[in-house]
């Protein structure tokens, strides 16, 4: 079952990040405050700009992101958990 | 008795989600934050962008949709109860 | 008296919807929450765009349209109780 | 002694709406909800848009409007109580 | 010394209105909900539209103009109490 | 030490006004609602309008500016006490 | 572990500023309301203007910067905790 979200909307899976990984990202589940990290599922087609043309999206399937631990709306899709956010809620790209 | 939404609005059939579908998309009723499931019925003809123009809709008649769960405004039509929203309001839709 | 809304209003008549009416649009007296039925009576020259063109209207004389039940200023015309209200507090036209 | 309204404003002399005319508009005093009726004294040059240039007027010198009755700045000139306001404040024009 | 406000503001000497001429703009300094007359020292070369261009001012120097009450910054400027408002925080110039 | 001002903003220094100059701009220690005198110590690059161009800035090096009392953010180079604010900040320019 | 920030977002590692460096940038622990020093770690594509285009980045990689004490989300990259934070919210560059 597919879910493509829609305008400049991400599904995104929540990646639990190892926290004994040497020289990776950490993420203490004790802070509140942080990032959480994710992986990008699908993206929509783009946001429109004032002119009605559409916006390109800036990620991409299979991307490694950060996003703030609070964004997006949780949705079960094949009894997975997975959230919608729109890419503006999304800081960045690990590569 | 036909019913056209202004501008971006949709006017959307509320889904009840069979939660014992196996590999289905499952929103159980106790889960007050989670999107809701519908079924696009007629859409509006489009904003008009900063040059007056036309943007046209991303979804269309027979989309299965998700939207937030407290979207759109309900109305009665021919006995049946259904939501107008703004296609903003729409988080994706279901292939 | 002819009155013109200006800009982007409309000036809509009031409906009583007829809840016996089978097959028909049943806004119940009691449903405080659910939108009211009106017929246009009469529409603006419609707004400007950001270039200052006018913004062509999507109602016309004579349709009937759904709007939020608290949207609009009252006015008396000829007697009548009439209401002014930007289109944008349409939802939709019955047809 | 001439007053011209600066960008978009409009200067207006407030009528008294007589409540015996048959057929004709009425605005009982105890109903403070409803518009008031005015007959415009001056208009100004227009606003400017995003590119500077001057938006037209919509109403003129001599028309008779519906504005919100709490809408604009009362001034006296002349010995005369006049009000300034924005076109966008007046409803619409009664012709 | 010279004062240039800048971009849209306009430098404002508060003139005392004459409550006893006959025919003119009275003011009575009980009334504070009304606007108050001032002149125009001087004014900014104007803001930029959206595309960075300059849009020209509506007043010049010397114009007779009513400002509301509590618009604008009182500066001293050689001793003298001046005010540095925006130009939309003019109601109108008096001829 | 360099220090530059990033978009619109300007690196401002604090200029005691001399109170006892004849026929200057005088801001008595006491009148806490009045602006503040400054020397333009160096601006940013501009902004950039709604086109992604620069928009070029008003004031320049050296300008002595009013500006709010309570306008920028204290920094400390080399010792000596500045204000970054924002060139909206600035009310006006001395000459 | 590459992290490559998204839209106008900015990656910055936070510097200790030496309070004995005579002539340098002194910003005492305690002046809370000040200004922190940091360094540019990588910058995102920019975001875009009203017509889609990228919007150059003013910062680059190695810039000193000064921003808001309290600007910017926390992460832990490699062990090392580093801020994201919009490139608006730098107030200037230091060379």
């Amino acid at each position: 079952m597919a879910f493509t979200p829609l305008h400049d909307r991400v599904l995104v899976r929540r990646v639990e990040s190892d926290e004994k990984t040497k020289g990776g990202l950490i993420i203490p589940d004790s802070a509140k405050e942080k990032p959480a990290e994710g992986e990008v599922v699908s993206v929509g087609a783009g946001a429109r700009d004032e002119d009605g043309k559409r916006v390109a999206m800036d990620v991409k399937q299979g991307d490694k992101i950060l996003f703030g631990k609070w964004s997006g709306t949780e949705i079960t899709l094949d009894g997975e958990e997975l959230l919608i956010m729109k890419e503006s809620d999304i800081l960045g790209v690990i590569a």
